[in-house]
């Protein structure tokens, strides 16, 4: 018995993963084109030609569906960063601050920003979003601290990295409404350098 | 005819500036508190006590409203940041960089914030709030290298002061959902001290 089922069992698993995965992509899009007030999960399963009803047995409330998606993404982004180095710490700093700066100018980042306002005014919203954020936070900082080679023992070098993926967001938002890659390359290249001083 | 008309004009003139005045003001509140989908000319003429008429005679348009607003209080925050320093150049940097940061965690950073957002996906609104940006943006880099006595001839001093201020954006952005004071202070407390190295 048990190896007819596992044969039966196994595509069906696939294609419920890869539903899942198309709602996830179809809701950050979303998000990231219409903002939160344009987003629902009826818009979502239809750019993901899925049913509303599959839509909702994987994502009960709207809540779920935009958390998760951005979630996704989020990790989706970090393996690719650090897929960029795999070799670990990089000799070229510039380079990863270029990456982690990059990270923020993306839809993701749109479709974060969107959620993370939104919360900001919706009760229902903000706690997922500010567990979320914790969390995608946390990642980042990690991935920061080791693709950087920071030793954060050594006082004040946790805070300069905090600070680089503070200007990292502030980049990103900068870049919302106009394309101010120019600009944010200069930058980029002078706090590199001054990094790179920074922490040795 | 000259002397009554004019006593009769300035008190008419002061009630007007005042009326006008008081819709900026509850513009950025309602924008603040309730983001772009819930603020209509509407809702700030009854939040500042003014019928819809007179709303509308001030500002034709809910975009003339709210960028009108957030320009306004963006030039009230300015003055106030100039007259933290009166003598110009301030000794400590540190107590710049914190008042500089400081202009992006109030209530006016997220009303600007709600607008922006609002604007990446409106096109109505989003010239508009791109000139705007613009025009503050200038104005805060001018404050900035002013008060921290930064000589923009050294190659790299313009875009370390406006790293500076893409992460006072993002630090903003991190204290949208939840208090980010303590973790905030210990970043302007290191990156205070990078940029006075890097400033000489």
């Amino acid at each position: 018995m048990g190896g007819v089922t596992t044969v039966d069992r196994v595509p069906k698993q696939d294609r419920s993963r890869a539903t899942r995965q198309r709602l996830l992509e179809a809701a950050v899009a979303c998000l990231a084109a219409h903002g939160w007030a344009g987003s629902t999960v009826s818009v979502v399963a239809e750019r993901a030609g899925v049913s509303r009803g599959a839509a909702q047995h994987h994502f009960p409330t709207r809540e779920d569906l935009f958390t998760a998606a951005v979630e996704y993404v989020a990790e989706e982004r970090s393996t690719a960063l650090r897929a960029l180095f795999p070799e670990g710490p990089a000799q070229d700093r510039r380079a990863v601050v270029t990456a982690l700066v990059d990270l923020y100018t993306g839809p993701l980042f749109r479709a974060a920003l969107h959620l993370w306002v939104a919360a900001s005014n919706e009760e229902q919203l903000r706690p997922r979003v500010t567990e979320l954020e914790a969390h995608v936070g946390r990642e980042t900082h990690r991935i920061a601290v080791d693709l950087l080679g920071a030793d954060e023992t050594t006082p004040g070098a946790r805070e300069t990295v905090q600070g680089l993926l503070d200007m990292a967001r502030g980049l990103g938002l900068a870049n919302l409404l106009t394309d101010d890659a120019g600009r944010r390359e200069r930058v980029v290249a002078q706090w590199a350098k001054l990094l790179d001083e920074a922490l040795g």
